[in-house]
């Protein structure tokens, strides 16, 4: 299918160990796990990468270029503010889906505004870890479809 | 798996034969044929409707109480002023996935509010019409997950 | 004492089964029966319509002209956007008393204002189905004020 | 049926005499008197005070405590600023009602706004001096349905 | 010429019986007549519709798809936010001119604002029924440019 | 029918040398002899004037007192500012009607915004330079039902 | 000419003896003899009054009711949010000038704002003591003219 | 006492012909002969000026260093927005009263917020024509406190 | 060390009577006679005052003037509104210390204003009792350092 | 290099004399033989022109099409609301430069805004008279890249 | 007592060199050694890290978990943007001080929000380096008093 | 002349190869070269960095202590919400010169807002890499004038 590449970011390395109510059991390698089985099923070769560092993330938003098809990002609380994520992805021009763990619609009233929706193809949320797995599939399809080029 | 009713909203009976760099080139009819073959593939019972009226919208949902175990909702412009839809949708106290084709984080400002959001167990959008599969795939995961109950 | 109407809009006509700790145990038919016995010991015709539809209240309220005395009415999800209703009040020159099940004040900060309100005599809101007899009592008194006219 | 104070607050003793197209002609004396016959017809015991002063309205409030088992309260003019009023009727939980003469609903947009109404039962306003009665009215009955404890 | 839709909202149907110093004394019939008989010199056919309900305002605009050349629309109190109607009209594509009898720029705030406006064509408002006697002949100028096609 | 004066403001005097695909082809004296043809037509005598300067536009509107009928104005972007040109119709007491080229709903949200709209008889755009000749027959319908005085 | 009662709101007891480069030198006392002998001068009987509580304030307006032609008040940081000595003032229909010592346009943001203001018959603010000075001469001027009944 | 020059904006040209309940009867060359005779009473020569543009009033302002001690000043409407009075105005370091006839705190949200009073030594409004005059012994007092240097 | 006013404002009076959970057990007489031990312990003379009313919270502060080194003050729910207050405490020039038992800031939105704090040397907030003690401390550092005078 | 034609707006005449601090102590007659230097030492021909009018400034920037190949301004005041000189800019199609002497972006909030600047190539500010001296090296590159075409 | 980390976010490495009379003399290395001598007198164990990079922080924060009973923070500059340490102190579940040196209250208005506030014990502003003091008492208490666990 | 650091932020590694038509073709080592080219013409030593950590950024600034009389800085999409940027440049005392290749007033909304501005010398906008140029030319300019010290 591609190659896809999927970021974390800030908080989210302590999955399944934080406020499992809102964010689920599992840990993140668990989760990581279930994501590369499901992107393996459709023809993906998967990576994983995670940091709690906004500049860490464009980094490797950039070093994608040239090496991933597409990529899955859950900018954690940087969705709500980071611009220079936002320019990365906008730089890079690779297809690119957010995904949350949580529905950031019901939550306090700042979640619900993400500064980088708007130059990704689209957004999955509210599904806990399952929303990972849709990414990929919603990937799969996109690029079935020929959009990714 | 459950039995699903996918409603959707206002224009969206026009789908195919309008703005279609936006909204893609399928009818409705077309997607619901996908959607209910990707249901029962999952093993879903899978009903469609469609409907202009904010009011019969809100019907479609009431009669969905003891006869569907999740909604898949497209409030269209609802979207973004209906709390009736909100309302009936709390009421009902069924799970229900909100879907956009387009994403509605990438277009006029107003759009990117939706009061339908909150009461929903999460949102997929940006996905063209494979949003609704995607939808029936996060429907089974989540009920698979005896989240549904 | 007059004629009365009492209309009630959207997932009214769930009262009792939905979300109990807000909206009371009472069938919106039960609230009726006792609309009903308090408007008689008052003197007042009185007649009951509920719409999940805009445009059917609107309808009901512009049928009213002639017909009835005084308006009560909880408008629903639609106390908070629907300028038609408000115009359609303003338009039939019927005097209007707005009730409300829950306290509006003390939910969601969208839930506190009434594009309704401004044209309509008085609100009541707070007080559970007891708003509706204390709107019928109001309406007896306001009539018998002669300010009716 | 229990007891019960009223609060009338600043520039309501000026009743009657001041802009008798919004406030109407009766003095606060004279609603006072309505308001205990009909208290007193639903087995109320009412006291009645009035301040222009907002530390004494607070003080009134408390000394109610152990000694009222309902509030009725026009808070008048500081209904739009005074949180601490506010917080005295949460702090003495007692069960408490808001008046007001006017719709304050159709006047200027800054009285539409209660800090008060979220720590009541319910309000009550646009029915004049029949407001009052309406709020024993709904104090019994709020009483009967054992939800004053 | 062509073939006209004029499209009249809610409350309209109660022209020349209310709120006459605000919206005039002729009935939406008498108004009606008059467009008529411009139209018809202008070399149009003219249809005429009304509706309370935004969803039926919604059904009439799909179904003038291929029937009309131009629409004229007051789309009432669902101006100030109707998306539904707003995407209703961008995706028939059919060239609408926004009538109001009013000038809603002098009135309450919200008046001012349209979500419809920007999808006419143009607006004409605060000329009474004569706006739609303008707009019939504003369609014929437009028509004539060849600015339909 | 009476005496005219139309009114433009800032930049339109570049009108058919700039932004064509906004505000036509046509110049500013091409325009002015088609509303004059109008004009005439209708029995109005009608007089042109044009300025930058927002205080000679102030002081033709102070010189068309007890001279001219109706005033048809193009107030540019001091649309959207001038609250002297706006006191100034206002002092006046002409009939006033207000015209743009373009669909101001259309364009950035501030050109949506008209201060001088409240006081004038109404508004058309949208329609390029056949917005004037509307106007003309608009203030022609206008004084012909005697509401001119 | 009549008579003139003046009230300065909270902490105005404290001039000359706090920041005296915003409200200048001068004891209130001093003021006050100043503007007693002015009052004198232009034929009114003046009288006094300080407080810093808001409901004192109140109760000095109502007790002016049919003792004072004119009221002259400072309401100091009052001016910003008492609503309830607006109503104070609004309800005795007393002509009442608002002076201020400092110019309040020119401080913090929060200190432009009047909720008095609207209910007065003028503001004069930014001349130190000289303000109380003028307003006497206002008050003068205003009764001298026929104004005051 | 020293020389002083009366600024007048737009549209004050038509006093006593226009709008007589907000602005008064009498014109502009009556007030500014009642403004002469205090203004000579008070020990000032007086000059007198009026325009509607903006620019020259600014040029107004400019030509006043050196030879004028006092500005006072009516900005009209330009009060409201004109930042390029305001800077002329701190510019020419002449001490300065703005003036309005009405009191602009009573009127349209808008007029409330003037933009040229921080730059101002104090405001004087509501108080007709006579504000004008008050403003000249406000000048008077100012520079017999030698403040104006 | 010096000496020490401890003021308390609105309801504070029913510490430990009231919302135990967000206000904690102890009664205002206990915390007081711990922040006296303190302040002892510290070399203050210690005084405490509560009021209900702001005049009077404004009068304790004036009357402080003087007499106390130091004040430390919970101003209860005037903290957000009271500018008076606020001007009392810059106009006696005496270091003040505000205390919050709860952390205003993960309470209501408008509990995170505080119109006090920016004439106060600084702000202590969410340690309930303890922060008066800690408050105590931090006037003896302050006046320690210094800075008091 | 091509024509050149430098536009200084309101109070831009005082230069020198008024605020040194902001402005610096350079008359603009200084000023511009300085940028004339420049202008003629990379081959510009440049004239210069000033005015308070608004008007006056759109008058200039029209009568530069066909005759200067770069506007280089400083709106002054006007920068913040004159839209009137944005759509003159935008109308003549002429490449231009937006200076301000002082860093606007450090002064008073409403002064960050620019009208201007969206229709500029771009803006240099805080660089007091050697902002000119840049814009007229930025004219040369930008011209000299062949951007200016 | 425990084991407390102290967290200082960007340019807190400067202190002592940068704008004194803002943050005070004294060097961060002098702070922490005020700090550990307090914090070991009250039998804390405490350490000290600063980081100019939020990830760094939020990997700090991440790192104490198991290992700290308590964290004192002052984010800087990040404790008006980052959701992201806000994020990591809720997850990590430790009692968290907020300490600023200045008064935050007291600055620009974007300076008096923290979006860190919500999430901690509480805040302590305004004392300079005597915060850092004070929050390691208010630390001991607030675990004495059990409410660590 | 001295010593010069240009600081690029996040994602301007990518110039040259991302978005060309806003941000142009040339690599940031092109740029640079051409930069230390008339850094070198003017007399300076130039250094330059670049990172994508918001940290990283700060240390920079923090290091050039000493090390460098100005800063060129280009602080990408930190632009927009780095406060700690902010607090660094204002920390070190640098003359700082902030630079944008895009005309960041012509774009979305929120680009037009730097957090950063109101502390540095000045803004150079829309220029491409020539706005490097000419920032060098700006510091030239100003450490002349003397104003570096």
């Amino acid at each position: 299918m591609g190659r896809l590449l999927v970021i974390n970011g800030p908080n989210l390395n302590l999955l399944g160990t934080r406020e499992k109510d809102i964010y689920g059991k599992k840990s993140l390698d668990e989760i990581n796990r279930e994501v590369a089985g499901e992107a393996k099923k459709l023809g993906f070769e998967a990576d994983f990468v995670q940091s709690n560092h906004e500049g860490a993330i464009i980094d490797y938003i950039h070093s994608a270029r040239g090496r991933y098809d597409v990529l899955i990002i859950n900018p954690g609380a940087y969705t709500h503010y980071s611009i220079a994520i936002r320019d990365a992805i906008k730089a890079v021009e690779i297809p690119t889906i957010e995904v949350h763990l949580s529905n950031i619609h019901a939550r306090e009233e700042f979640r619900s505004k993400s500064v980088i929706a708007p130059v990704c193809v689209g957004q999955i949320c509210g599904f806990g870890s399952d929303g990972y797995v849709l990414a990929v599939r919603a990937a799969a399809m996109f690029l079935a479809a020929g959009r990714g080029k």
